[in-house]
């Protein structure tokens, strides 16, 4: 048995509340190394001889990465505090109990030498997330490439974009008449990145966070925007990038001119009266974004500060009634920052869905305290490896999604924002050499899986691009340009998803590989869909009851290169 | 290589702050099963062909626990955000890399595949403790049984309490008289239970946190006693009892009498008008503390009463001068209270020291968010079991301390407190027997091992006892009940463990055992203590430099039953 491998901490990764009175409690273990574990618990406080409260429970492998699995139990209880210990039964028949952090012999006697679970503590410490977010697919629109009202030339729309700043005066009115176009996609909410004043195109610079950029439109759009997509059930979401903001923010500029006397002194980190270096690789005398003078750092340990951004996110939820806000550069403010930002936000606003912008695993940020969910580039990496770079096997991508199963929170695991790109990546088909079955099962991979898919704009019609600014090309509107198959795909996976949601949640989800043939199975008692991720065909199993396909090609029996398929059992 | 056993996450545990500009890394490993361990890292944001930032550095084992050892290196930065990874070297020439959650046979080339430390944000998320704290001796009094001004038989002090509420008139003044007492011993902090105003001799059912319990004395009596301690260089910490009061606390009360009009329906958590149980076994209905009607829970959720309990602790800073808080039942009140709690302390009293209790691990409290240290029960557990019980081996003893000394910030690790007894424990004595030598073993590991020594009342003096109420007994203070060799020894161990103090921090600390002799090595570059936690007599190593015993034998080149030796090299 790998004792090494056994872990269990009193966090909201291993040990948490459900909803009142039920709890899930997690066990990692080496992989494949145990025949059985049980949970064994009993009430702290009641002595056996009043009262003999102990009970155990079979725990169930839900997932696995490469090197542990993960047990959970969930219990119901009503106690003031739980005491608990786990059994492990080795495949020799050795059996081994893990309590208190330590491997016994022989299960322990001691109560205080159990793990403790105060109820009313992780009752109050719930990861509450909004359930409308549950099983809906996202949108995201790059503004100034996306869609406008204005006379903009052909030739110019669709010439990609040479650097960042180029401006193709795309604008809300121009994604308010492609409503239709999102809403017959399929699509569930609309991510826009930033909308408001700033002098570039990506707009990530922000000289006024009240005013929507004017080449954008303006506040009436907005509030007619959210209402059209409200009206048509759709949820529209904003980027909050409070990191930092532009130089010609007030308060900067306020330090450029005023350094000595001016009262926001505390608003930015700087050493001395700023100077926006001339050059590139030369570091500002202040904290910025990167190094970029021209994104400088806002000080949100300052409360006035901290105060003023959370404020301009109230003002646009109360204002036009967004339903949410993705952080920008989300990893690099404080948690006790967006401990704040939660608190105020969900004070008045309890349905917004607060999403943040980190690359890496992210359990520190996914603890309940802080935000709903994150950006699940961890996925994309996988998911880039297995299909388009092919540089993984099948099994080593269940074993990626098997650590990101493992380690969060379950209240936020189905709602990560599942991407294969991204307006800060090359496109999912640049990645795949433009490969369109690849693209094809990529697709696939975050609509159907669990997770909340997060389409890229464009990419349903076959858009591509490489890195920044190129992925940040016109979108294709002229219907001799979209890959309307390619399109109809997208629409027929979404549809797949909503019938099949109400089954991904049954039961107990297990995902497996097959290397011979590059098949990933992910299966519920319910459902099973397959992820066929290599060349060549090969042959489905067996299933009873209904099944449906939704690749492009006609069902034959056969997965062909890069096929999924969908079966209800 | 122990793949599964590696683990590093972006946590207060594993990758945190020192001081600005200084960052500590460390990494978790399967024990004794690598021959070197490397960080590498390089700035996130600067790209190699403008300027090459990468860096490596030796990564040092600093702790082995059961099936783990725990490297750690420190790093100086000024960067946005630092990326890194680890290499991984085995013994038989196995070279593997270490990144992002995975292992790797090749070192990541894609900075987003490389772990993430944004400096911003670990910096203001430092775990800072009250420096004043480092290397001083607790000694806990239990005040209505420590000592007294009145006359009170001495047939009665010294009869065992039969119950809990046994009262032996102990209070302020005696312990303000016996003040001397403990600055001969070498005290630095006098913590005391409860002393507010309580029906119980324990206290720890509150009826008023304004009022000091008339039996104990006055709010004068207390400013007295800081003041008094204070001009004699010791420090005063008081017990925070906020999970629960007693029933007749003035909101419960006003439950009790206008359930259906009373303001306070929120600040406990009853189900309808409370009901105080007239027999032990049968539910309140309301939490308690346990099952207790006597001790219902307040409910800290609602902000008036979180504000309430805040304040009592303010107060009792301004007025007395206190210079903590010990926090009752800490790991049964959320981490959101606690983190308003520290916030609002240590804006105005930056210097207070913040306490929990909790019997087990405590990772989830040591963040850095909510309290400076905890009661070590963790090292009692692992000191009683070797020394007391005799059921670990001086190698186990090692790797229970080695966990700790793995797995939490090395903020608070030096700050622990050290106890090996308490008021809610059997006595040290009594859990060795009776025997002394063992006692005194306990003594010299909870005095010159790292953490903060806590004394619990009347070890010092051979008084015993077995559990609550036992261990509550009326302190000895007859010289002839004192055993005033034990006292003169516990003496000689505070003053060596001030000699010794600068010598604790230096270099790297190792701690090794030889199950054959049963001596436990405490070394660093500068001192060496050793401690023999078995029956007969063993060979001192020979040490060059001065040394010195501080065992009541005489030094004669042996180590006897359960003594202790330290040496300066």
């Amino acid at each position: 048995m790998n004792y090494g491998a056994v872990a269990h901490m009193p966090d909201q990764r291993y040990c948490y509340c459900l909803y009142p009175g039920r709890f899930l409690i997690r066990l990692q273990t080496g992989r494949d190394d145990l025949q059985e574990v049980k949970l064994h618990y009993r009430d702290k406080y009641i002595p056996l001889r009043l009262h003999d409260t102990r009970k155990s429970v079979h725990m169930n492998r839900v997932a696995q990465d490469h090197f542990h699995d993960y047990y959970e139990a969930e219990v119901d209880i009503d106690v003031v505090c739980l005491r608990y210990y786990f059994e492990l039964r080795g495949f020799n028949g050795e059996r081994m109990f893990f309590s208190n952090c330590r491997i016994l012999s022989a299960p322990p006697q001691d109560i205080d030498r159990m793990y403790d679970l105060p109820q009313n503590l992780r009752e109050i410490e719930r990861f509450a997330v909004p359930q409308w977010a549950q099983n809906k697919v996202v949108y995201q629109i790059f503004p100034s490439r996306f869609a406008t009202d204005q006379n903009v030339q052909e030739k110019k729309w669709y010439k990609a974009p040479i650097k960042s700043a180029d401006d193709l005066q795309g604008n809300l009115r121009g994604i308010i008449n492609r409503l239709d176009y999102l809403y017959a996609l399929g699509v569930d909410i609309v991510y826009m990145t930033p909308i408001f004043q700033s002098n570039s195109s990506h707009k990530y610079d922000t000289i006024d966070y009240y005013t929507i950029d004017a080449g954008f439109g303006t506040t009436d759009d907005l509030i007619e925007l959210v209402q059209r997509a409200h009206s048509m059930g759709m949820r529209v979401m904003l980027d909050a990038v409070f990191n930092h903001t532009a130089p010609e923010f007030f308060a900067f500029a306020d330090l450029e001119k005023n350094w000595e006397t001016s009262e926001y002194r505390d608003w930015y980190y700087c050493q001395g009266k700023p100077r926006r270096p001339k050059m590139i690789g030369v570091k500002p005398n202040y904290k910025c974004f990167s190094y970029f003078g021209g994104m400088p750092k806002l000080n949100l340990e300052n409360p006035d500060t901290a105060q003023y951004v959370i404020d301009v996110a109230l003002y646009w939820l109360r204002t036009a009634g967004i339903d949410g806000w993705r952080l920008d550069v989300g990893d690099e403010v404080s948690h006790y920052f967006w401990q704040k930002f939660r608190t105020a936000v969900k004070r008045e606003f309890p349905e917004a869905l607060i999403v943040g912008e980190i690359w890496h695993y992210a359990g520190d940020f996914l603890q309940g305290d802080t935000w709903d969910t994150v950006m699940n580039y961890p996925f994309r990496n996988a998911a880039m490896d297995f299909v388009a770079e092919a540089s993984i096997s099948a099994t080593q991508f269940v074993n990626e999604l098997g650590f990101i199963r493992g380690n969060v929170n379950n209240a936020c695991y189905p709602i990560l924002w599942n991407l294969i790109g991204s307006h800060d990546t090359p496109r999912a088909l640049h990645c795949c050499g433009g490969n369109k079955n690849k693209l094809r099962l990529l697709a696939a991979m975050q609509l159907l899986l669990p997770g909340m898919p997060f389409l890229y704009y464009g990419d349903e019609v076959g858009l591509t691009g490489g890195p920044d600014p190129d992925c940040r090309r016109g979108m294709l509107w002229d219907a001799d340009r979209q890959d309307c198959e390619l399109f109809a795909y997208y629409q027929r996976l979404i549809r797949l998803r909503k019938k099949i949601e109400p089954f991904l949640e049954l039961g107990l989800s297990r995902m497996t590989a097959d290397d011979d043939t590059g098949v990933v199975a992910f299966e519920t008692d319910a459902c099973c869909i397959l992820f066929h991720g290599a060349d060549g065909s090969v042959q489905l199993p067996q299933y009873s009851g209904i099944n449906e396909q939704i690749t492009q090609c006609c069902f034959d029996g056969c997965l062909g290169p890069y096929q999924a398929a969908a079966f209800l059992k």
